[in-house]
């Protein structure tokens, strides 16, 4: 059994989408991520931070899918880290309104002892500093590293960022940023530079339109499923990456062609995060559910031209 | 051997890319998609018209393509369609800066007598009473009629684009002309309307993001080739329905599973259409490179998850 460690944040978020609004509900990219690798048979742990208004049914929601959570600070008097955003009519922009960082301005992570030796690491969207001090503690190097970013670390802590990504495995990061970060236009071009700043793997998600996912000169795609609605995009570009950092845990095989299964698995996931608001759909989803919509994704794509 | 009638402009362009600027040169639906059609072992025709300013090269690059251009009018001293237009930065966006109808304005169709059999008849982007007529013109209903169509038409002759649906088999049309026409958002519920309309099968191009096939509660997906360099898009939408219908007039298939590997084949032609300004690299295109090119396509997209 893999073991993975995610780092992330724990947070709430408020939506709005043209389908309704929300409270403050239970989000953040780390809460995403491990409800998504839960699928899979994996031992995981969140490391993260919030503070004393984050309720206990939430926690114990991730305990439930058993994750460990002795890596989550839980800061005394502090307020939890809080996002408010609204989606247009279209669900592919949105417009942050609220960002309160809270206790994550002086979130100093730390990994619990049992997960030093995890075999995947799942660095969700934090200050590049914080996603290298993770892998600082780690008593080996990680068979599998994989970093998330945003383009905001881009504009306000690149140095940091080319440090870090210099020592992962895999980054994943969508087509606009990937353009940011290269300069380069053509995203087959763009991941060749990611390439040469270190990591061996490039995911380039792409919301709506699926993920590439590149090695050297091969490259695989991964649509994504074409549903009739689309609820709440919260979340699902984590769900997105627990589903191949949990895959890739369970499955303790880190070649090109599991990776390709990887993708599957995670734009799987994230079709159906998008069904509800926040963590609703993951929190119920059955295996039995994945199974079936695998098969949806296999008649999707696959085709019979018979080549010489 | 299949015959593939195709109606649709022949016409001069004029487009400025980052790469670049051309001077008139020839473009048009039908050319595109007689020469993506012109892979493939089929007889095939087009009815358009040009003035008498259409260069004869022109019009024998057709030829030597072995497509029948005695249903193209050439209208004496009268003047061609043109169409001037400049792509932006990330070329997935473009102006209009001119278009001269000219010998359009009038254009009557008139199906050569050996085509008014034709297994399958193209409808490039014309206005839908134009298209229609064609339709009329035909001996017997043909046994695939495909419709290529754009929003001016449902802005401008809606009822008449209406009644050509009704008696079409394929639908072709970009992803906001799709939404744009049904009032969906999601391209499955905008399918649906569709198919209510008429045509069995729909196809949503996505450009850079490939092309989705619906038959009823089936769908398929085709990747666009993800491409170092893009050239010039001009015609890739028409190289791909010429693809496309090119591949269905040669293997007189017309099961959801042969459409399938038509889209496989319509985009597989259009990946090499961008790579060099308007027909320039359609002339010289070779079935070896399209062969090789299959194997990117079915390395992009296919996996090996076993499913129970």
């Amino acid at each position: 059994m893999g073991k993975l460690l995610i780092v992330g944040t724990v947070a709430f978020d408020e939506i709005e989408t043209p389908f309704g609004k929300t409270d403050r509900i239970l989000g953040g990219a780390a809460t995403f991520i491990g409800l998504a690798a839960s699928q899979f048979d994996i031992e995981s742990a969140i490391v993260s931070v919030v503070g004393d208004d984050m309720p206990q049914d939430y926690l114990d929601l991730l305990v439930k899918k058993n994750i460990d959570i002795s890596g989550i600070e839980v800061v005394r008097g502090g307020k939890t880290f809080y996002w408010k955003g609204k989606y247009h009519n279209d669900l592919n922009s949105r417009e942050t309104l609220v960002t309160e960082l809270n206790t994550l301005s002086d979130f100093k992570p730390v990994v619990p002892t049992e997960f030093k030796d995890a075999d995947v690491v799942m660095l969700g969207n934090l200050h590049p500093e914080i996603q290298m001090s993770v892998i600082e503690q780690m008593n080996q190097r990680p068979k599998f590293i994989i970093l998330d970013t945003m383009n905001f670390w881009m504009d306000h802590a690149l140095t940091e960022l080319i440090n870090v990504i210099e020592h992962v495995d895999v980054l994943t990061i969508n087509d606009e940023e990937a353009r940011q970060l290269t300069e380069e236009y053509s995203l087959v071009k763009a991941a060749e530079e990611i390439h040469k700043m270190g990591p061996e793997y490039v995911v380039i998600k792409k919301g709506e339109h699926g993920a590439l996912l590149f090695h050297k000169e091969q490259i695989f795609f991964a649509p994504a499923l074409p549903l009739e609605e689309v609820f709440d995009p919260t979340g699902a570009g984590d769900t997105f990456a627990g589903g191949f950092a949990g895959y890739l845990a369970a499955s303790d095989n880190m070649s090109f062609n599991n990776l390709k299964s990887a993708v599957i698995h995670g734009s799987n996931l994230a079709s159906f995060c998008v069904e509800r608001f926040g963590t609703k759909r993951m929190e119920s989803l059955k295996k039995e559910e994945l199974e079936k919509r695998l098969h949806q994704f296999k008649a999707l794509t696959q085709f019979d031209i018979e080549l010489t």
